[in-house]
């Protein structure tokens, strides 16, 4: 079984690696990605926008494996207003997501609610209008809540959790602390801070910047 | 002189009003104000702006005493794009000074310096359109650094200076800890949390929400 023997190996290294991080200092280094408005799409709403059967063209590798931002883009509209160019998000997914800015809700005239990515559940709807056809949604509109894509094995070796919140430090003019900031889990996962537009223009971060995991920060977030 | 004693009780009061609360708890709650994009005007440039001896209409008092927005707004453009409806400030000030959000810098084409209120020093330009004018700026464009507004009497109370830099916490889904922030003295302010929108959206404050002085972070900001 050589490949579990890679995989004790790969774990083995990382522990090493984090804990003459948590020696030597109290953080954990990670870079930063900063997310712009987007769409996630099902193949239903799919077909429904761009045609049946449609396959999205990848435009650029995201930094999490096998995702992808795709060529395509359509407008989402709200009551007020309409923002164009949102980018639709690859793989498919089981059901459509819609992650905007809290300052697009003024442009849009609805609330934005803050929800961890995945949640289905009800908001008020924005029109998602594609060449072909137009869809209402009503249940994935959402800024997505503050998070850290975590790999597994790093995880378990900090003692993080699925959904625990940390508390994360940026450097600069602004820097500041966010608290708040949960971790999603994935074994293929690279380890990265997920921050919107809003929050890196106030906190002046750009992708690739790095930022600081406050390790024993686990349960001190102020609410 | 009825003026010294009413001034020395006011100080007495506040000091005890601070005493009592760093007893009870470490920080001390004040209130958020927001400010979106504005332009403060020197009297020549109003003078080109809106025509020779114009006097700028008040709209809406500030919290702090004696200063307003003013009906007049004004566009402020950069090389790739402009922002149309910018509002005017008052009173008039010595320079004037463009005040913009790190958001704006796509939008003008031009990189948005951080910089104290009040700091006049080279900048990329912006040309300022008004209905009988145009005025073009390299010396008063900034994000304005964060910053308290706080009476002087209230600073003293709490051992800070002009200058100081301390950390603010809010609350909520977006809770951080905003770092670097600058306490401006005025012997008539109001204490207040001076945050820009970018900042806003990214916390999830808005104008009268409280944030929190972390008493003993100052000297204790991370750059």
């Amino acid at each position: 079984m050589e490949t579990v023997g890679i995989q004790e190996e790969f774990i083995a290294q990382i522990v090493k690696e984090i804990i003459r991080k948590q020696q030597k200092n109290d953080f954990l280094s990670i870079p930063v990605g900063v997310s712009n408005r987007h769409v996630h799409v099902c193949r239903e709403d799919l077909d429904i926008l761009f045609g049946t059967g449609y396959e999205l063209s990848p435009w650029r590798e995201l930094s999490q494996k096998g995702y992808y931002a795709a060529k395509e883009t359509v407008v989402v509209a709200g009551p007020q207003g309409a923002l164009p160019g949102v980018r639709l998000l690859g793989p498919l997914r089981p059901a459509t997501q819609i992650e905007l800015l809290l300052s697009d809700a003024k442009t849009l005239g609805i609330k934005i609610p803050i929800r961890d990515s995945g949640t289905i559940a009800r908001s008020e709807g924005v029109t998602i209008i594609g060449p072909q056809g137009i869809v209402v949604n009503n249940t994935g509109v959402m800024a997505a809540w503050r998070h850290i894509h975590m790999n597994t094995a790093e995880a378990l070796a900090l003692g993080l959790q699925e959904g625990d919140a940390v508390q994360v430090k940026t450097k600069g003019d602004r820097a500041l602390i966010l608290a708040n900031v949960k971790i999603r889990l994935g074994e293929n996962f690279i380890t990265e801070l997920h921050v919107d537009v809003d929050e890196a223009f106030a906190a002046q971060l750009k992708n690739g910047d790095k930022a600081e995991i406050l390790i024993n920060s686990k349960g001190d977030n102020h609410g």
